[in-house]
């Protein structure tokens, strides 16, 4: 037949299994987010409608893949937690990192109308993406810490550079300058001193980042996505565990929330031991 | 610092580095794309849209990395070939995968619309992807040759499937069972004698499939893709040769073009020695 | 300088680190070990001195690399357990696998002599080897449960085969032929009632397999394999954890001793929870 | 069955295939060599006996791994070259990798009482290895001319430095500040000048490595290796191709031949395209 004698070609396709029974983190990352962010006109230091639509992709990652069980998002970057188990596409490396990235992707620009409903993107976004393993509970929880304790550090520097340029009228080498060497608190007595900003007051989201989890919703429904066209009950895959009751039954399906809270305590995971199991 | 106690949680992202001066072939697939053909109402056997959306997304990622000198699709796949000495990234695996699937997406996503304007996206279409290395020039050769060889094998039974279906009123396992055991002369033969369809007469982009590559573009510019807003001389790259008389340089940039032609004999190969230096 | 143009060839050797904090266990084996036994004259079922030159290779492997910390054998095969913790040769695998087989090898040929006085080596003997990553202690216990369950099914096996032929009078074949579709209680039976036999009256060695650990010997010395020239307290590596009293310390060095033990059960695991750690 | 709820955990055991078609380059170093040589009294700066041994391992090699087609030893280190096309072990990383290196070890060790009669193994030898991978024809050319180069570069600083030593009684580190600097030309008049060496008459042994290729052997038989011991007409293989006439094929036997002749010019390859095919 025409493709036989070519077909040798596949013995080239090396297997790329990841090892069993270990923890996945995929992150991917803006490709040139500096840029793409001044071309679109992102506000500084922080742009919610791009905040907004970064979590409805990853949302969209977590309806879509139920091996998903956590995602931490802050600026133009988000993890998933696979769980341990996971036997997604028999573990292999090069489709599991392709196909979530290509499907965070694709919701992305697919939603971003409804995010910047008065700037039409001007050149394709993309995103680039690794999956690391963590053969152990306490390994994910740093992994996460770590994230976390990095939006807590770019948001109290960012915000107080840009409080220097917007409000200070500092030029912005002026404001590297003036914050080089300085410490959190130092940051922090410069935004109330200077600008009247208390910074504990801003919103969580930029603060703590953005918290993924599937939950039970409370009887006021998480609108936080829900509002710009996100994630809804609707669209929300229902929970493997049927009722055990014949009461309605629409309370017990669990949908993708978003929480902007602390995960670095214990806390969290202590209320969430699926997420590790 | 406060992340200083749980950066040690980078130390598990290992290295992955291709091997070098290899030819890497990526190849993306759409996912479940059985589903949102029908979904869509791609026409069958051919949606010329979607393959001139395929080829508008194929031709911008080589717009975007240099390093791509040839790419070739049909149906929901494409291949890229990365030229030998390509050290994009450092030659990462996962990094040079997950950022091209990404960028296709984008602007599959992206350029939707100029290519189905009346039929809007019901929801994100993604594609997974992978990366096989090839040593010597011929196993490129054989690799392309393999899917241009796919490429007519299966438009032949499609193309006949259809027309058994469309034209002839049999049931889509009527049709199965009829092709049953035929060979390509017997398609051919059956497609000419039952519809009156002259197989070599189909268009070229059906049988042969696309080809990307960089060309000096002749008077007449290539507009295979521009009429549907895709490629074109202005958002093309220019080559990076720079014109060497005073003459007018615009005919000199090479740009990306659609061709519909043999890949699996010596000319296409011998007229651009370029592509497997 | 001469080698300088060259030496781009080196940027071929790509990385290899295995992941952190994953145990690793290295197994070896012995390559066409059947034809090596036949024609080095080896007992069966079993050759104590052979088992006993094994126990001898992997207790050298064990005071030459600290970071092993655990190793089973039976037949010509070997376990060995590195800690999670280890960060031998930064975890680079081909590092650590050739150098580990290798050493066995070399002690391995180096020492038959004093196991096999009159019987000279013919060829040279030699292992293979590869190394798996467990990223948890309940496969590290269910690993080796893995292999001293093997060990016993194989004994019995080979233990009823080889009396048929040594004591019943059978061919090979008559004998394969006998135990197929038997099983362990069948072969157990079929010892005593033919042959007078107690399977669980043979040696620990050949039904449990060799354990090495490293213990601070009792007050009568460990001599299973010193007897035959092999560990010793004097060329056994001393503890690393100084004496905490002013009595005498050479007690509580610890040496490797090979045992003949449960290690499927819990207790030999709750004994020495310094394995897993 | 016993083993049954156990084996699982070989699904941890991850696939390592190396690319096919591309050449693999195993080189193995000495275990800490340094040391082992001082205990065991190797001559300075070169000792024949030892390098005659690591001939006779690697020509071992050769007899037994039809694959290995070339391989070049100088001081503690050997490489191999295995064919493009060699499909041993399916290509499996780990399995070659451990099997040659042991293999090596083995004759070593086995064969040291030939070449050191009167020197005891007083301790284990060991060598680690690691394989690479070269896609073309000139990185195989490249990579034996730089170990090559290296040879040359290292015997010419040791002779000199063991001359300053041996001759002109500094010691080792006065022979080194008189060496720092220096370029080759430099080290090649102060060897004439001050201690009456003509470097290039030393033996090709020392300069230019050793080589080792199959050859159909000249009437006067190849003795290098043979006086001590090593390889000999009669325990090499027989080459695959039968003799083509009905002339006595004695002849025709390809045997390993230890060679002392340069490898980074186009002689000695042109002469063995087969090394390269």
């Amino acid at each position: 037949m025409a493709g036989t004698r070519f077909s040798y070609v596949k013995t080239f396709e090396l297997p790329d299994p990841l090892l069993p029974e270990t923890y996945m983190v995929l992150r991917l990352d803006g490709h040139g987010f500096h840029k793409f962010s001044d071309t679109h006109g992102f506000a500084k230091p922080n742009d919610e409608r791009a905040l907004q639509l970064m979590d409805a992709a990853a949302a969209a990652v977590m309806d879509e893949f139920r091996d998903v069980v956590l995602a931490f998002g802050e600026s133009d970057e988000f993890s998933f937690l696979l769980r341990k188990k996971c036997t997604l596409y028999n573990r292999r490396q090069s489709k599991i990192l392709s196909t979530l990235v290509s499907f965070f992707t694709s919701v992305y620009v697919l939603r971003w109308p409804a995010f910047f409903p008065d700037t039409p993107l001007l050149y394709p976004p993309s995103f680039d993406g690794r999956i690391v393993l963590y053969p152990a509970q306490q390994h994910v929880r740093d992994y996460f810490a770590w994230r976390q304790a990095d939006t807590h550090i770019n948001n109290l520097y960012n915000t107080t550079f840009w409080a220097l340029v917007q409000q200070g009228g500092q030029s912005t080498t002026q404001a590297h300058e003036t914050l080089k060497g300085t410490v959190a608190s130092g940051k922090n007595e410069m935004l109330f001193s200077r600008f009247g900003i208390n910074y504990a007051a801003l919103p969580a989201r930029f603060r703590k980042g953005s918290v993924l989890v599937r939950e039970v919703p409370k009887v006021e429904p998480e609108l936080d996505v829900d509002a710009a066209g996100g994630v809804s009950e609707t669209d929300a895959c229902q929970d493997a565990v049927p009722p055990t009751t014949s009461a309605p039954s629409k309370r017990q399906k669990k949908v993708v929330v978003v929480l902007h809270e602390d995960i670095i305590e214990n806390q969290f995971w202590d209320d969430r031991p699926e997420l590790l199991a």
